[in-house]
């Protein structure tokens, strides 16, 4: 079996491609570049498919960050809302349609290069936040997948029913160097250890016990703070 | 009510503009640059939204002509055919996937406007020929539409069920200038009156009654010849 794998950079697309390849499907791994504020991420992608022997390509989104304005990770007027994912301000970060964008286009990949399925790593823990990382979302855009050319294309989502933590731990078991994964919103030169996705993060690695080899702002709250503060920013 | 219209400078979807404002709705149009041969088309389009006095936007679709390899249309080692389109050679004219990727960004354009609906203009002749335009494909595309997001977007095809001939006769009754619009796959001067959609064209206005102001290349086969060749190119 031929995979095209959705690889952001982030911890949980890197664990589903080891998991593809523990697996024994050949991959492709693609990154998209949609116009976020940084592409450090990207290059942690491609230094992870390079890692992993595995071509990787990006995908250059133009200027679809004229056409879809509005979302703090494409829209430098927005700022960078800083917090745990559940409230409301984080709606902010959402790219209008960025799912179905991504899958369309890999879907177009998979095809072109003879591949048999799409696979991303949307897990149980998105659902609230992103309505395309909804279980429904996914059923229509696998059906349709499965409609838009002569060859199906299977939509994998391995990861849809487990959560964040686990995603951890299976990344840990199979290897996973998570130093060579980047979360951060921000680009800087380390994690802020304070936005969205840095909480996220901290917090799946502590609940999976895998020891958190990432090195964080000297800014950012310390892991007991987090803990205490029920993993939102101190007040 | 208001809609995005994918407006490729094509005849149908300068006929589904003029459609949903005579039908009162505020429309957007976007096109799509994914690396045809020629942007000639784009042209078209966006003179045709002045006209009207919409909004016209470009989609650059960056490198997809890269990721998807393999079709004439944007990858120039592939001679464009010649022909009528339910030929097996006609095949080689996809681009992998375009329409799910269309509808993605267009989607996740309406959304970022606050559009109610996206509309195209996939019509009953096409679905032989391209599986994304089969009604099912519509179908799912339409259920991830509405799942997407917070806010539903409607996935418009009011073409679905009738012919090329019918949008021309539906176009001319609403006074779509077909001058104003361009098919041909091939970038010239004038329209080559030879390849696929030169020769839809042709069919579609003959048949709606419609005279064809079009002017086709001195070489192109008379109305007649075609006619005769039951709308395939002269032995």
């Amino acid at each position: 079996m031929k995979a095209v794998v959705l690889l952001s950079g982030g911890m949980d697309s890197a664990a589903l491609l080891l998991y593809l390849l523990d697996d024994g499907y050949e991959v492709r791994a693609l990154g998209f570049n949609y116009g976020q504020r940084h592409s450090k991420e990207l290059g942690f992608a491609k230094a992870l498919a390079e890692d992993c022997k595995v071509p990787f390509s990006v995908a250059e989104m133009g200027n679809l960050r004229e056409l879809l304005p509005g979302s703090s990770q494409t829209d430098e007027s927005v700022a960078v809302p800083e917090g745990k994912y559940d409230e409301d301000s984080m709606k902010a970060t959402v790219v209008p349609n960025r799912n179905m964008i991504m899958l369309a286009i890999a879907i177009g990949h998979a095809i072109a290069h003879d591949c048999d399925a799409v696979a991303y790593a949307a897990h149980a823990g998105d659902h609230a936040i992103y309505p395309d990382c909804r279980p429904e979302f996914a059923e229509s855009m696998a059906r349709a997948a499965g409609l838009c050319d002569w060859k199906k294309i299977q939509l994998m989502r391995p990861f849809i029913t487990i959560s964040k933590a686990s995603i951890a731990a299976l990344g840990n078991n199979l290897g996973l160097d998570f130093q060579k994964t980047w979360s951060c919103y921000k680009g800087g030169d380390v994690h802020c250890g304070r936005c969205g996705t840095c909480i996220e993060r901290r917090e799946a690695l502590h609940l999976a016990g895998v020891p958190d080899p990432t090195i964080y702002a000297v800014d950012a709250p310390s892991l007991k703070t987090m803990i205490e503060n029920d993993w939102h920013l101190p007040k």
